[in-house]
């Protein structure tokens, strides 16, 4: 599981500073999440291939977090896009990019599906068999969903030596996978735990920005590999996170410890700060460890 | 009269190049002309004063055009705008402008003015006492203007000299500046030519960008100072041009030959050329000096 960061500021695009927008490598999938102005310049210089990000997840319709997708939108089509691709954000997304592509007399030669969001409690919005994605409904000033991306469980791991001592016909290998016990060749029953171990633990990463102080979100955030939580601020100007529905660094280490996380991402800092270190500090009061998210820093787990 | 090129390149942004945006300063106005995706990063890497630009003027509703001005506009909110922002565009802007801002639940602490566009002949959009700007109707896929901005005639100039020899009182001065003739103090009236000269030359800038070889544009544009043509291809491509309604060099030049400018800039290349050099040298075929946009440059006349 790999993070991207292609942005992470509030508010305005900078010279060097993007407003939000990340990618995330699952399962074989690359899931984009939030689409700030620029985040099609930013996937080039991250060189992420374009043509494998087939799921956009946007989780609300303030500018640094979606003024970016008409453009990227219109960029799959000069780049020859065929497969489908799926966007998932708050109702009014589809009226917003399509009516700026009319304006253009313009199209998508590829399908392009809106998934409008409009739910108060949290949905799943993809399944496969591997990954479900499911809305982690915050607290912000408009409608806004994180996202919970979890890998599902995977086969249990046969045990080659023991099913070879055992004598097991290789017609239940499946059966074994999927967690049945076995007869060898005397018609005698094995059980399972002796043929099989359990399967590799499956990462989640839970995505929650932009967002207050929000701790209803812990239940469902609970013991995630990584937690990438906004703090637009630190305590310093904590009456502004509170007026402006969004959090600090203590607050967001504080939900992390709560639902007891692996690792803590932090980001969509104000601009307002001269650097990052003081947000670490300030959450590893509460939580370790923190990471720093960064325009162009990758996360590996 | 001053042009600063934030993006001349066609379609997508890309690392180093970006889609259409200049910046205009003339008579003391900074008229922002096109606005797309990153052009106020662009500004900021130009050090162009934000504060200072009270009007944009949008050619068409293609992305390369004006999927910078959303975030724009939102900017100008952050960064605490009071002045009025007046936007010149094809109909639809509008709408397509306030749905963005309404669906982020956002809105201007400034005045936000649409001028909507919509005729096919050339229209006064802007005036004040010592400019105008007229739409420059164009041949492109959508509808489309370029933009003629033409310094109006100044007060003729006053010869201190021939004022003074011929004893004519202070009080006549406004007058000989506006062509009248004025009398001496034995009341004599002198010819308005023997106590002032001719105003400065006035400057012009017709932006013309995007369109097909489009000569019914010459009358309106003849002998302005600069002429910015688009040039997205070269003529190896003439057929693309054709089909895309785009121009290449060499119609670009025709264009500046016929109606007599003083200098043509070129711009809006498409990124499939490895330098700009062709195109100059393309065009120099049928008219000089011309000269080359790129991002970050600027030109003085």
């Amino acid at each position: 599981m790999k993070v991207t960061i292609l942005g992470c500021y509030a508010a305005t695009p900078r010279t060097l500073t993007h407003p939000t927008s990340q990618v995330l490598e699952i399962k074989n999938h690359l899931f984009l999440i939030d689409c700030g102005e620029g985040t099609q310049v930013q996937l080039r210089k991250q060189k992420v291939r374009f043509s494998k990000i087939n799921h956009i997840f946007i989780s609300h319709l303030h500018g640094d977090h979606f003024f970016g997708l008409p453009g990227l939108v219109a960029t799959f089509r000069l780049l020859g896009r065929v497969n489908p691709l799926h966007i998932y954000g708050p109702k009014g997304i589809k009226e917003a990019v399509t009516l700026l592509l009319k304006l253009g007399d313009s199209w998508t030669n590829y399908p392009l599906h809106f998934h409008e969001l409009s739910s108060q409690a949290p949905e799943v919005v993809f399944e496969d068999k591997k990954v479900t994605v499911t809305t982690i409904p915050l607290d912000h000033r408009v409608y806004t969903n994180g996202f919970l991306f979890r890998e599902k469980v995977g086969s249990r791991k046969l045990e080659a030596q023991a099913v070879e001592a055992h004598g097991i016909d290789s017609c239940y290998f499946q059966n074994i996978k999927d967690g049945k016990d076995a007869p060898n060749k005397a018609g005698e029953i094995i059980p399972n735990a002796q043929l099989s171990s359990d399967p590799k633990p499956t990462k989640s990463y839970a995505f929650c920005s932009d967002t207050a102080y929000f701790p209803k979100i812990i239940a469902q955030i609970k013991e995630v590999t990584v937690l990438y939580h906004e703090s637009t601020f630190l305590e310093s100007e904590s009456d502004l996170a509170t007026k402006t529905k969004h959090s600090t660094a203590s607050q967001a280490a504080k939900i992390a410890e709560s639902a007891g996380v692996k690792s803590l991402i932090l980001g969509h800092y104000s601009t307002r700060y001269d650097g990052l270190q003081p947000f670490k500090e300030e959450a590893e009061v509460y939580f370790k460890p923190v990471l720093l998210a960064d325009d162009g820093r990758e996360f590996e787990f």
